[in-house]
């Protein structure tokens, strides 16, 4: 584990002669960030993940999928649903089977390809979250009320650029 | 559900004159700002906790404990252990338990209140934190290795304000 650290640390763009403490420099700079990131991400989710339960009756990865199927009257295919939603961890075929149960989305077969099965919004569905969005888009809102206009600005255009880095260093994609 | 959403709406600090399209562009920038801040989060964790599980061969939780239980030569209160770890939604004593059974953790009795359970990490726990701490710390130089230190330094300020925006209307705490 020792030589893979060694390995790592010089090829993180360090020059030879550079003094100790800009390394020790940089990796506080990049944990803080990491830490920050993470901390504001996770109190946001949680907060709304939480009533979305409590109000929806739905889990976070259900709703974020009806909002996805919302936008997308043709139909989403189960494999890119899977996709989308991998980052959760979830399983996708309970995530979709419970919501089928409910009469919220309903599987049919593709226009284009009658082998691939597509994932599309009911009309129930369709109303319920209908209801639910300008909810949610408030809870949102109380969230980030005390943020001034022009600071969530900024952090969309920051947020955007960190996007951009870690595309540009991952190989899976955001 | 819509009455819910009406009294909502109304509590949030838009003047009874403004025209409509301003909630609508507040809340698109909301919306903006939230959908950025999840999927950059999730996209960094994403990739860490795949290396943690892979390389370390245990989980997120798990590592983070360990982390916080390095900077804690004292220990860590199950009941805080507990509380610190709530936003993952993880089993505290299944990860413990798991810790303990790997000899990297211990739980003690507290040395000021025989009846309450401390966690500590082992010498053994020590030394691997020890080992996994540089690993983990380069793999997030790499994923920020792209972007200017100025943009971290001004990212890591404005999470700062979101946080503390975040706090004042949070009823849990960060």
């Amino acid at each position: 584990m020792a030589s893979t650290s060694a390995r790592r640390r010089t090829a993180v763009s360090k020059p030879d002669d550079a003094p100790a403490w800009l390394a020790s420099d940089r990796e506080r700079l990049d944990l803080k960030l990491w830490v920050r990131l993470l901390a504001c991400a996770h109190a946001a989710e949680q907060r709304v993940k939480t009533r979305i339960k409590d109000q929806f009756g739905i889990n976070q990865t259900q709703f974020n999928l009806m909002s996805q199927l919302d936008r997308s009257p043709a139909g989403i295919r189960m494999g890119e649903v899977a996709r989308r939603t991998v980052v959760t961890g979830s399983n996708v075929t309970a995530v979709v089977d419970d919501l089928e149960r409910r009469g919220l989305v309903a599987r049919q077969n593709a226009d284009t390809d009658r082998r691939a099965t597509v994932i599309k919004l009911t009309p129930k569905g369709r109303s319920a979250f209908a209801e639910m969005a300008p909810v949610h888009a408030e809870w949102i809102l109380e969230l980030f009320s005390e943020l001034p206009d022009s600071e969530k600005r900024n952090l969309v255009r920051q947020l955007d650029g960190l996007k951009a880095a870690m595309r540009a260093t991952l190989s899976t994609s955001l």
